[in-house]
């Protein structure tokens, strides 16, 4: 075994809308038993995003105030004239922050700051389920025992 | 075999030139064999990168106008300055973007969102001749056969 | 053998402080003895982040100016309000860039454009010792010999 998977389901509210998975991410490195190596986080689709940040009120926000500026909600879009969606900020913020991410592994440990938690972001106009796909690779040998 | 690797070529424009590389990447994976694992997709180079989007003409063209937001055409670059490349807006995109993108493969599939497509995006000043890499890494073994 | 790691430690100043890692990373790839396969570079931490630039003055200057108008360093930022420690301009940096990085070996060496680096960028408002993960991952098995 070289590779294992595991899908988590989130039900999303949109409107940068941040939840902390860690503890999911955590409990999937453990009980896959790798020693070492490296666990993929993933979302497929095209309005969500990973990142890692203190999981506190304050800077989500101030995270969000960012994205604001970067892809406001009151400008027009193209993609919204074309579509009608009236999610094009969700499509832009999303591409600007990527949809995965990929963390080491150490002692069946995720190697994380203290204050640094995994987020997934729902930058969608509307609720969502959200399908997030963690994967596992590496060394299944612990080299102590 | 753990790894394999294919390099794509693609002539781009430049200026926010975007382009779908999805199917590349979905040919390489089918043909490299892979069962489940990952593909990393690599630009070289420091004026391009590598995301996830809908890719349709009106979300392609916020997207580049979100980037001219952060770091436009028109205003004063010290890069230039030193070196009167003109292109220092296409550095910052590219470091801002980042040259790489993994993508979780299960059942020799891209876990990718339905609307979800991988785009290379040229931000120079100028047409280029692009090196994409693609790489597999995992388990090359079907368990159901 | 399938992974290996290392740490590196940097003194860094805070306050986009950008520093040049390659020789580091390229040494550590060399020494691992990997054939073909990735590199993974990760900084523990939602103060900092990775990705690759030009190694050049000018554009490193350009592009902490790019985030400066991202994540202005003189507006107000509820994670300061709440915690009192001034560098909610940093978090929201460190989010956007995200901390984590994969690049390409082969033939053991690093698949980057002669212009592109790998640099830690540190965003904190005060000096730090920063602690890098390296780890390789893929095929040490060279096929000419």
């Amino acid at each position: 075994m070289q590779v294992m998977r595991r899908d988590l389901f989130l039900d999303t509210k949109g409107f940068c809308d941040i939840h902390d998975i860690t503890p999911k991410v955590r409990d999937f490195v453990y009980e896959s038993g790798l020693w070492s190596g490296q666990v993929l986080i993933h979302v497929p689709g095209s309005t969500a995003g990973i990142t890692t940040i203190e999981f506190e009120p304050g800077v989500l926000k101030d995270l969000c105030a960012a994205l604001e500026r970067i892809a406001p909600q009151d400008i027009p879009y193209a993609h919204d004239a074309a579509w009608g969606d009236g999610n094009g900020f969700a499509h832009v913020r999303a591409a600007l922050l990527k949809p995965s991410l990929v963390i080491p592994v150490a002692g069946r440990e995720l190697l994380l700051g203290t204050w640094q938690q995994i987020v997934l972001l729902d930058f969608d106009n509307r609720p969502r389920r959200r399908r997030i796909i963690l994967q596992v690779m590496g060394d299944w040998t612990n080299p102590e025992g």
